[in-house]
């Protein structure tokens, strides 16, 4: 059982809604949707830092805090909702008043300038666990979702790739990173000002946590389409040094860059680079929704280079349990 | 720092909003309560198990998917609010179908009678935790809060105390516990019903996690009331040869009893006993409010027997650092 089959069996078992027009997006997306008796429907999402998996042991508090926002905050981003509320799920091995310090400074570097509150949570003793979960109202019908890529759309991503992988392999190797690789590892900027300005304009997002390729496979799947892909046109972090292959699987399948991938009907395409640009945020155009192969004989998402010749992945993204 | 230090903490730094009126209700009671412009407002709450704190490696994945969910949905019965949907963070050692099967069926166990929908949540890998948030849309005016409470109100319980504290003290000296017991620790039935039907009619409610004392000293604190408690009007699950002083710190302080605890003007209380009975809910009444001693020199949760004398604990209840 690998963890996508774990979570369409959560799903079956306990995910449905008698009544859909209750639950008008579940499982499945960034975010969830719950509907309120005629209210705004609220969008919902939850994610997981555990210590060792998530964090290696010398992420400072501050950073853990940060991260355990961002991740969340990124897939709002995605869906273009707003964040206004958190729950946080803190497990903590034992109490100590610094560590709390720093993990609120971090927690507060995101949380202030986008306003968002905390409104509850648990505080519990145990193996160092960060869990938040995101609240903002939303319309239904100006969320941005997996679903919505259209054949012709072109694929853009927001940012330049390849840097939280290369950090944390110079990391893993004992070696300084490159410091901007590092920056984005440590403090990876969620794109909500972007996905907000996104939501009514493109036709389909994702924020990109587990490798480029994984993640545009989810809107390939959620939209019934296919996806060709230029690696050679998607913005990169890496260093001159950094070997073709290296910097190839790092943009590709390297995950936590919290980037924005999203596909935007071609005659939309202008429009979206100005707004971008209002906000400060660099896209890049990296290929465009195909349509599907009804054999599934191709990868969902193909990539090529410049020439067109089609570059192998060794492995598409991460995976939680292996 | 100690816990409750803690949460202070948190709250000063991240859960202070510019304007209160969005957040009607945050940190300090068994859920929050979050405004979403103008519609009703929404009611959350999160609670954390940790395998090893919240429950031992004996209990069965249907035991901890239940218990996952009955805590939660005693904190929304604690605030007269229905649930309606939630959002799970799983972490687990690893992916297995049996186990997760088992899980479901414990949470199916309770979310099916409350038609309660998963909305969604993640999934991660790690030492095993199981982080549920909870939903529910309410009005701001009916919820039942820690904050209510007025001298001379009747103090009321539900059920029976002390089953959960007698079976873990069995369990921990490898004797099997009373079967009564054992079901409590085990399958501890969320008081939804009551609660949603105090709504209106009590004027303060908290559940039992950890510890009656401990708890009802938190609506005290919250409504800057003292009370005074009879311990022999406590009902109890205790078998006759539990000794006296055992039996008393079972009902007073053992925790994860999941009953609720409330206070109610003594001119309601025939009605409260009347739907009590009506849902099939035993309830006791217990104690009296009383005016807060401005001295501080008496406990706030004055305990005493039958005869009037003052009964010693010697803990007041479950502390999750120590």
């Amino acid at each position: 059982m690998n963890e996508f089959e774990a979570i369409g069996y959560l799903q079956r078992r306990l995910g449905t809604p008698v009544d859909a027009a209750d639950l008008p997006l579940g499982i499945g997306d960034d975010a969830a949707l719950i509907a309120t008796h005629g209210a705004p429907a609220m969008a919902v999402c939850t994610d997981t830092l555990v210590a060792g998996r998530h964090f290696s042991a010398d992420y400072s508090a501050a950073d853990i805090g940060f991260r355990a926002l961002s991740v969340n905050l990124s897939d709002f981003a995605a869906m273009g909702v707003r964040p206004q509320y958190f729950q946080l799920a803190l497990t903590l091995p034992n109490l100590d008043a610094a560590w709390l310090a720093g993990f609120c400074d971090g927690m507060a570097a995101l949380s202030e300038p986008h306003s968002l509150v905390l409104a509850g949570g648990d505080l519990t003793g145990g193996p160092l666990c960060v869990s938040v979960t995101l609240f903002g109202a939303t319309q239904t019908h100006t969320v941005l979702t997996r679903t919505g890529a259209r054949v012709g759309d072109r694929i853009m991503v927001s940012g330049q790739l390849g840097g939280p992988f290369l950090a944390l392999a110079a990391r893993m190797q004992g070696q300084s990173a490159d410091p901007q690789c590092d920056a984005r590892l440590l403090r990876p900027a969620p794109r909500v000002a972007l996905g907000c300005a996104l939501a009514g304009v493109a036709n389909a997002a994702i924020d990109i946590s587990d490798g480029l390729v994984q993640d545009l496979g989810h809107i390939c799947r959620g939209s019934g389409v296919a996806m060709r892909v230029c690696v050679d046109a998607i913005p990169h972090l890496a260093p001159e040094d950094i070997p073709l292959d290296l910097r190839r699987q790092a943009v590709l399948a390297g995950g936590e860059e919290y980037e924005l991938a999203f596909t935007v009907p071609a005659e939309h395409a202008t429009e979206v680079r100005l707004l971008a640009q209002r906000i400060g945020v660099p896209i890049a155009d990296i290929g465009e929704v195909r349509a599907a192969d009804a054999a599934h004989l191709e990868p969902v998402v193909q990539v090529v280079d410049s020439t067109g010749s089609a570059v192998r992945l060794e492995q598409s993204g991460f995976m939680h349990f292996r």
